[in-house]
């Protein structure tokens, strides 16, 4: 391998997970002298650092780099031409959770810049979209990866993509695909010990910083559903959008309308007495209740909600914030290939960036 | 892509796991037009089917053709020659558990071939052979992946890699990482319920297929040992071989040199005591036994034996013969990324087979 080969990494957005990505990026860089990784455009919304002759961002000085800079970020067809002016492979590194990049991410593909992402945005929008995207990267062979948009770091999509290309038929995806779902419910119906209050316990998780800052952007499971979206997508099912299956909200319909997130919570305790009723219903079968997503392959039913677990079950024994997700398979028989673990945080999630990343620069 | 792109492939071994290969391999090639994967030979430790001019031999036919072939197998150095005088790209695939065609494994890398296989042997004996092998891998840019090696087709060795590789700090690894081990234990000890005596469990898990001709084979715990060993080694561990820590045998000592399994397995009833005493030894704390390996990275201890786990524990909760593995790091904090499910079998076991041939092939 010729220690001259270079691959030019854009980032777009230096967020939580973009600030932890560009940490791991500086130590890639020092271990791996080849294929040498130039960091060639880093931006904001608002601000941008580049030059017309791809000259090396420091990467542990980038971020006050960009914060002194005055050059404005370029348009997004105007980035795909700079990109491809070079000589060097580039990759784009798309930190942000805008809609407008992803629509975008054909235009980069199709002139064969890879795109690594933890958005879920591309993915789990238009099923129109999703089609562009993974055929620009099939005609270019552009890599197009995405594992940290289902659990974070964990190998969810990777291992699910090894099912179903070499051959295994998925039979059912199940699990818990939300860190702050997982926290409220192992705090709220725990598998020994009766639990506090749901209104309590969903102030406690806001105040923790589990939660979105208004609460009910959790509580719609509109995450779950992008999740589900993705990965029934994956296994071969034409999902329209993620407003295409059931989806069970934990908003009253009285608290869908209240105009801020704090007046949500300060009524939340209102409707205490309904998910009292819920967990009882369950313990009165010795199961606690849960919030999972679930895919059925063969009869296509996707859907989001509350279910009961006897409380010996994996999906019951979760800890923390943990996601889970079990993979029934025909190789794998009656026992389902399970991945568990930390899904959501800054590193976490940016670790998978950076596996995306080396997978990305393996081919260069 | 152009379809015009060719990789040859030669396969040692047809045993369980490689006829279920062969099955994987049928359809992956119907499946994937580019590049064109060609069985260019194929053979036992008697016999082998190839041409001088790489005709396809026909996948679906291999075992036929095979029996009825007189040709005799190639040489190993004559095999490296065949496969290096194609001008196109070429895979080994090991599914035997030959120590004289592992310890070939570098003459092989550094001449450009890739190697898949899901044998221990190249990685679990001396620790020269697996600087060799790496370091002939990485001059020629060769791959060498072996994920069935630990827990079959579970992503083990791949998640392990992305961990280091991106830097993050594994702190300990944890896990069942036999399946006899986890069945006999798991019968034996369960979570509820007093389990068997233990030379009757040893007996129906022979009866059922789930040990070795000579259980002996599993209990002496070198299985467990060698896994440990390569896992030990991938987070940077220099450990010479899997003796060189302790190893705990569950074939009691009076028992080591009876001459057959099956003596084995008629004086075992004289140890019950014994394993009951360790199973209500156990139970005082309110907790099960479970056989274990483990690696604290930083003391650069590895072992392997018997523990005591927490009834509600992950591992103790483990079913069947399933496999369960718990990656410590900083990244994932005090919550492991746990990766769960069968660990043995012949199409798991050819799955991660057939995903590490899809990696090598998406290089071509």
């Amino acid at each position: 391998m010729a220690s001259a080969r270079q691959v030019n990494i854009a980032i777009i957005g230096v967020g939580g997970v973009g600030k932890c990505f560009l940490g791991q990026l500086s130590q890639l860089a020092k271990r791996r002298p080849s294929p040498k990784l130039v960091l060639s455009y880093i931006s904001t919304s608002k601000k941008a650092v580049y030059s017309s002759d791809y000259a090396p961002i420091d990467i542990d000085d980038s971020l006050s780099t960009l914060a002194a800079s005055s050059q404005a970020p370029l348009s997004l067809p105007d980035l795909v031409e700079y990109l491809t002016a070079s000589s060097h492979k580039a990759v784009l590194i798309d930190n942000t959770s805008s809609q407008d990049i992803a629509e975008a991410y054909p235009s980069f593909l199709s002139r064969g810049i890879s795109i690594v992402t933890p958005s879920k945005k591309a993915f789990s929008g238009s099923y129109q979209l999703w089609k562009n995207i993974f055929s620009a990267a099939d005609k270019s062979g552009a890599c197009m990866y995405h594992e940290s948009s289902v659990g974070a770091g964990l190998p969810v999509i990777s291992t699910l993509h090894d099912l179903v290309d070499t051959g295994d038929e998925v039979t059912k995806i199940e699990g818990v695909f939300s860190g702050t779902m997982s926290f409220l419910f192992n705090s709220f119906a725990p598998t020994s010990g009766s639990g506090g209050k749901w209104s309590a316990e969903v102030k406690n998780a806001k105040e923790l910083g589990y939660t979105e800052p208004d609460p009910r952007d959790d509580l719609n499971g509109m995450d779950v559903a992008r999740k589900l979206t993705i990965l029934a997508r994956i296994v071969g099912l034409e999902i329209e959008s993620p407003s295409a299956f059931p989806v069970e909200s934990l908003i009253p319909k009285e608290l869908e309308s209240v105009a801020s997130g704090d007046e949500f919570l300060a009524r939340l305790p209102e409707f205490d007495a309904q998910m009292d009723e819920v967990k009882a219903a369950a313990e009165r079968e010795g199961k606690v209740v849960r919030y999972v997503g679930s895919i059925d392959v063969a009869t296509k039913q996707v859907k989001v909600g509350l279910q009961k677990f006897e409380r010996s079950s994996a999906i019951a024994s979760l800890k923390g914030s943990d996601n889970i997700i079990s993979f029934y398979t025909k190789r794998y028989g009656s026992n389902p290939l399970i991945i568990q673990g930390a899904g959501a945080g800054g590193e976490v999630t940016a670790h998978g960036v950076t596996a995306n990343l080396l997978r990305v620069i393996s081919y260069a």
